[in-house]
């Protein structure tokens, strides 16, 4: 398996409802330095899993309307806890759809599998990573 | 597949025994910054793998008895090569007790995988990867 | 000259006020990775700048009230822009009056320079450094 | 799953001809940072996946062709679009004919997988990951 | 003293010529994670050292003419020995032009010292550092 | 100032007495990655600072007689608490006259000062930097 993996990051502000996080149910932040792995069982005619420059640019564009926001007032967010390992899926599927897109090039179609990793600090992160159609 | 990986670190003194070992076979030592990563293949009710807070308060406690020792003369290692590896290994295993004896929390039942990573320097690294019961 | 660092970190949420902030006046977050250096021109009779221990322990008392919080609500800096080198000097200040109420050990009166830095994202971060009085 | 991770580095020349390439596509080069992680499902006898020490000489020795060398002219790679992608692969080849050569140790035969990541900057990286034979 | 540093990369490729630089007097290349510190004895009104993304956007275009280029042939550095330690120098002075111009933002006369460290690979790195005029 | 840095390691094992050392009075050890930086205010003749490979190797003979060694036994540290600021002070010194001895290259003595830093953990490091004679 063939992978190649980018990264940029946003800084957000949420708060965690529920016991379990004990003082940061408060409204507190976070910088999520971000990177999305993308996976292919081969490489494209180029030699390439996917295109780097395009690959940072999906992934900027994905993470826009995330980035310097109050995750607790963004509508598509609503009702949710903004976990670590749910905003790894979210901005998962967020880059899924730029691949359907055509946001990541021609080939990307070749692209079987993708994991983005959320990393919050030196010493915690979370991912989710999973087969596309 | 969902995943959270936490961080900290062991300073230990100990030997290796055998020639593949070279300089390494007398007494010497390491730091190994210790991550465990969690894995579940869906989130808990609260959107998590697992609470970070205690997945870190579960790692310091596995790490106690390792902590500031010489593992030559740990009775719960006697025999043994403790190699990055193992160590990994042995980890990984009172890791996967404290996810029985609940010290992960109510819902950590739901992980069915853990990996223990021991960076011995800037150039070295080992692990062991798993499924659960 | 010799000097010790020590990391530990915090997670914020803020907004920052002026038009050279751009996107960053909305109400946002971030994760400040924080690294405390203490210089001083000969070690203590132990051999030491500053215990480690001790040094991480007084970092995180002086890190709790800001941890988890939004900085925008906290009355110690009412007023204040929370940039991350106004962030700095004020957890150096913090830093600095630990060492003068002996939470430092003993011998810290032999710190003659300190320097606080926050890392907020993988690409950016700011410090403060001074002498002590 | 065992695992051991060594790393070291090339400094190479190349182009990159295709017009996806961008800049890309002139003379310019690159520092890979190159890490080959092995697996294997048990441990040797000696509690080891591989010696550390031979894992570093072998991959310096199949490194050693690339190093300080502009990748355009190296008749093995003639005609190629030298990648990071393609580059892991090249050099996954050369680590698995080297474990076939016996320079990884008697045990050697017991990796049964292997890992090639080469991290171009501080935010792209690529790798080849594949079972051995 | 405040200070706040940024960080982009390059990638080029170059030869050494001087027996002192052994194999890299071949043509070769690198990439560079370029860091920025920019250093003042007191914040802006905006509690700032300088603004952050005007700091970055100037650093990529001081960067530019470097990026993804033979350093062999850009005449601006024709005759030179172009070692990390010289284009760290480089990239300063273009850095404090950038300054004098005004592309660091109407404050940046209080910036009083930069330093630029170009960052070769995992085991080195080289730096200028200097009062501004 | 120019500067260029070097990064090595090493492993050892200690013990520290002092009551202030807490569980670090009995035998454990460490992984101590080692950066020195030499800085000098012009460049050699060859555009450099040191070269590079010879700095890495006279880091590498000076560390020698500590790699893998239990520093209790080691008669040149008798009687010494082998703190992480001792150490970088004691490699400071075997890195001095190394310069001295010619190890560093014929125009090493136009390097006028250097910083030896010992990180310990992801949480910790400490260092020695001074004028050279």
């Amino acid at each position: 398996m063939f992978a190649v993996e980018v990264r940029d990051h946003i800084m957000i502000a949420h708060s965690l409802p529920g016991a379990v996080f004990g003082p940061a149910q408060g409204l507190h932040g976070a910088t999520f330095v971000v990177d999305v792995a993308f996976f292919r069982p081969s490489l494209s005619p180029d030699n390439i899993v996917v295109d780097i420059g395009r690959a940072l640019d999906a992934l900027r564009a994905a993470l826009k309307p995330l980035n310097y926001a109050n995750l607790d007032e963004d509508p598509a967010l609503s009702g949710q806890v903004t976990t670590t390992e749910f905003l790894a899926w979210t901005i998962f599927n967020r880059m899924a759809e730029a691949r359907r897109d055509g946001a990541l090039g021609p080939y990307a179609e070749g692209i079987t599998r993708m994991r983005v990793t959320l990393s919050e600090s030196h010493v915690a992160k979370g991912w989710y990573e999973a087969d596309l159609d």
